[in-house]
């Protein structure tokens, strides 16, 4: 049984080597994660992930795994240490003084070589592709993908996991013989994120983006919209062209493909992926080919999309929760249900101890509960003020086994997504928490809601 | 359908800018892993870990995850960036003239802080504890780890997997509040890696070891026998005692426990995992305390409990392969079972389908073999060549539907486990198959050959 009297969740204390200031704390969910021992600061930007949040961080993971398979893509992992010599080849490796773009950390090893702490690895996987060029045409598309460790030499890391400087991002990239079917991966790989955000479950838009440093012609992001966002997304109410304002001069006020007859609405969103036809960007400096059926090498076809898997879980309390409470999308949440025992030395402490046992056993055996209910044995604070915690940590269902449920059968269950409670006999409890974890985990309300998007990529 | 011919599994091509000469091969599981495209070379001591040696690792990490799990370890995730600071304390950062020792990749940030790329995390994971000491004495025994890449700038990188200077280890960290308790952790968790062992299926012995650098008093480390092993372990075949060679004087031949008269058995080890009890060795230095019952604080006694799951993979290959193929055990193999179809244009071809889209759809609903078979459809090339390739890549079993399954409906099972050839009817394929696996993922044969080991700690 899960208790949480054994979890490692420590309560925010103020470390006492301060460094972490309270005015460094800039969000609401980097307040409420730190608050309920989700996370702690280690350094400027660099946070240890509790055991609570990597349990949604491993949900992230599997969400994604899963959906990367459907397109028929194929994990792997990168070094985290890429040469910079690849950096230099790329063009990216910067052209100021000292040679090296500020967000880039590196390291020199004991020979003197410099390896970069990459933020992303085109140039790492392309060069593993130049390394077998040419492969034949057959062997495409080739869909790569790892979820690792990124770094970014921040200026001012910001929002806890939001902006930090170490943080977990899924690259995916991907190789096609030509620009054509470049062109078919990219829609493949927008549809399967569109899938992907739909089952996390948190409103999202996508916009035309910016292909800024990466190169490379067409870019989509995805964002979850919020007054915290450092993007500002415009959309016409008219014809629905979404895009990051990035893409339109400074004064722009009015959609052009109207011929200017509506105001473009603004909205500010936190990125959370981002999706990029890169063509031969990297490739024909790397010199990543396949041959052709005509037998001739060709410099590949390349795309790149990220997913900031860190950001996202933080993004998504963001966008979700109450000055006061998490609420977590349910397919992120660390444990879907929390059960409640009376508090020591109470008359019902003894009682409903079997009751306690009885409904956590029988919850495994409901779909969408196996290895999913948390119990708070924390006996020495009373109900109440564990149901205030519960609450605040956003269990999306929190029930309580206490004074009714030894004498009348009853039991309180709270859900944190509608802030209903209900009065249940023992079947009925069962019953009911499976339809509601069936109800939010198969729903696609957010899907449809996203699905008339249209992308301003053409302007 | 998981088919071959879709795989990313590039065969050995001596790159062209030849970062990798021949003579950098410097052990078979390396030599092996490069020709099958389970690996490339990065960079000195870097590697790319390809989609079948990922699926591998997936394994690795799972079966860690169980283990940790039934002894209560909560899984997090540790900043990969260190202070230097923290490092400091401890007093391990070093005392050569430029403060740092050579093993150490440090990163500059562009505030001029210096950080660790640790190749060990007990500096950040004794600094969590003390920013939140004293924690009641309640919260213990805590048992924390992460599954993360690590560092160390090795001097020579070699043998591929098995000493790289970029590597994934599990770390777990034990915090007990006193010496007692943290005895009876250490004998908790080094049951559960026996286990693990065991499961896992390459034989190995526990030795007493060498607390080197850690600090800490006690120490058992888990080898591989294997002559490529860089560590020397001796026996005492009288009294059974085992022990790292380090920690006896180096002209020692005899047992002192059985009074000299014994000589020596000596044997060589890759070292896949350690165990240490370090005491209040960082606890101390970083103030990370508990309150104890009578309400005053004390250092914690921590311990500290590694595996090198790269190298775990690499020295399992080292260990049981032959020159020529690789054998994995069987928990580890990237897939369990490799079906392999007729060539193209042959006359079996077309007749074959079904019965492979039939075996393949049944092998699913059998155990073990879930998600565990992968189809070998490059029918450009013959069914000999296909068997050479997929006895070589280690699958347990490989089942050909060749002429014979059309005219006959006997199916060819080779078992690479036993160097076993079958010809069997369609039903008596998957009962034997399945059978196959069960008996190869159950046997505790392993466990039952280690248990008797006594362990020279105290000499």
């Amino acid at each position: 049984m899960q208790r949480i009297s054994k979890l490692f969740q420590p309560a925010l204390i103020v470390p006492k080597n301060a460094t972490v200031k309270t005015h460094d704390i800039t969000s609401k969910s980097q307040k409420l994660m730190l608050e309920q021992g989700l996370i702690r600061q280690a350094g400027n930007g660099t946070f240890y992930l509790l055991p609570l949040l990597q349990r949604s961080l491993q949900k992230a993971i599997d969400l994604i795994d899963q959906h990367m398979a459907k397109i028929g893509a194929q994990k792997l992992t990168l070094p985290l240490l890429t040469s910079a010599e690849l950096w230099k080849k790329s063009g990216r490796l910067g052209s100021n003084d000292s040679g090296t773009p500020t967000e880039l950390l590196q390291t020199t090893d004991r020979h003197g070589k410099v390896q970069i702490l990459g933020p992303t690895h085109e140039e790492s996987i392309t060069s593993l592709l130049a390394t077998i060029a040419p492969v034949t045409y057959r062997q495409f598309p080739l869909r790569l993908y790892q979820i690792s460790t990124k770094f970014r030499d921040e200026m001012k890391p910001r929002f806890g996991l939001m902006r930090a400087k170490e943080f977990l991002m899924k690259d995916l990239y991907t190789f096609d013989v030509d620009r054509d079917r470049c062109s078919e991966t990219y829609e493949e790989v927008n549809e399967a994120y569109g899938k992907l955000f739909s089952e996390i479950g948190v409103p999202f838009v996508k916009v035309a983006g910016d292909s800024g440093t990466m190169g490379g012609s067409v870019s989509h992001e995805y964002h979850f919209p919020s007054e915290l966002g450092e993007d500002q997304l415009i959309q016409c109410p008219r014809c629905g062209i979404h895009s990051n304002v990035e893409l339109f001069p400074t004064l722009a006020q009015r959609c052009k493909s109207c011929n200017g007859s509506e105001t473009f609405e603004r909205q500010a969103g936190i990125e959370v992926a981002h999706a990029f036809i890169l063509e031969d960007r990297y490739t024909k400096a790397l010199g990543a080919t396949c041959l052709q059926p005509n037998g001739k090498p060709a410099s590949l076809q390349m795309g790149c999309y990220g997913i900031g898997v860190t950001r996202l879980i933080a993004a998504a309390i963001e966008v979700l929760s109450s000055e006061k409470e998490i609420k977590w999308p349910t397919a992120l949440a660390p444990y879907r249900v929390c059960i409640i025992t009376p508090k020591a030395g109470s008359k019902e402490e003894s009682q409903a101890s079997s009751w306690v046992v009885k409904l956590y056993n029988d919850l495994q055996t409901i779909k969408h509960c196996e290895g999913e209910v948390i119990v708070d044995d924390r006996t020495q604070l009373t109900i109440g003020k564990r149901l205030l915690d519960a609450r605040k940590t956003g269990y999306p269902i929190i029930v309580i086994v206490g004074s009714k449920a030894i004498h009348e059968e009853v039991f309180e269950v709270h859900n944190q997504m509608t802030d209903g409670e209900l009065h249940l006999s023992y079947s009925d409890t069962l019953t009911t928490i499976g339809s509601t974890l069936s109800a939010t985990t198969n729903r696609k309300l957010i899907a449809a809601q996203n699905t008339g998007n249209k992308v301003a990529q053409e302007l």
